[in-house]
């Protein structure tokens, strides 16, 4: 698969929170080490708060979030970068017009996902 | 660092090619699994030839290049996804008239570079 286009990804929703999907770019059958994924929230959508036994090299493409990381909130545009360590709380909140879309990196590792609030963040 | 925009991030120059620079967005001492990269290529600027011992995956986030993987060559642009395996001969050549510039995660192993060849591709 050299190359593929982002738009030519299966878009699936996330089970978790609202208005959120995942396209997996490059699977953990594709490279040896990580997974690249893109992450699309719609305006107003989230992801709760819940804590992943990997952690996240990030960086945001397009829209912008309200981002909780352990007890800190954090607001997120283009170009930032986010990493967020294995095992620490964390949730989404798009807050633009725009859907929020970034890419996501794991490591090719078994992940366990724990959901800490079903509610939606602020 | 949970959040840095990638414009605190210092650029540094490639020592490779022509007009082409480097950031390191989540070094090897930030993320324990691998790191993140962007590089910009000026317009008219490139990479030459060359192989790495470690795969790259690849986001491209805007202008657009001509890529050689292997003996195929591409023409990319914003939202292509790009795998480059250990080993396979690759170059870049900015064809537009804005920078190409593009994420590069690699796994926090030992990279030996080897160029193939000393001249700018087509």
């Amino acid at each position: 698969m050299p190359i593929k286009s982002v738009d030519s990804v299966p878009m699936e929703p996330v089970r978790l929170g609202e208005g959120a999907y995942r396209q997996v770019l490059i699977g953990p059958d594709e490279g040896p080490h990580f997974a690249l994924r893109r992450f699309v929230i719609e305006p107003g959508g989230y992801l709760p708060k819940h804590t992943n036994t990997v952690e996240h090299e990030q960086y945001v493409l397009r829209g912008r979030a309200r981002i909780g990381i352990g007890d800190e909130i954090f607001e997120v545009g283009p170009g930032d970068v986010v990493f967020i360590p294995a095992g620490v709380p964390h949730w989404y909140r798009c807050i633009s017009q725009e859907p929020f879309e970034f890419l996501c990196a794991v490591p090719n590792k078994e992940d366990t996902l724990q959901v800490l609030e079903e509610t939606a963040p602020d």
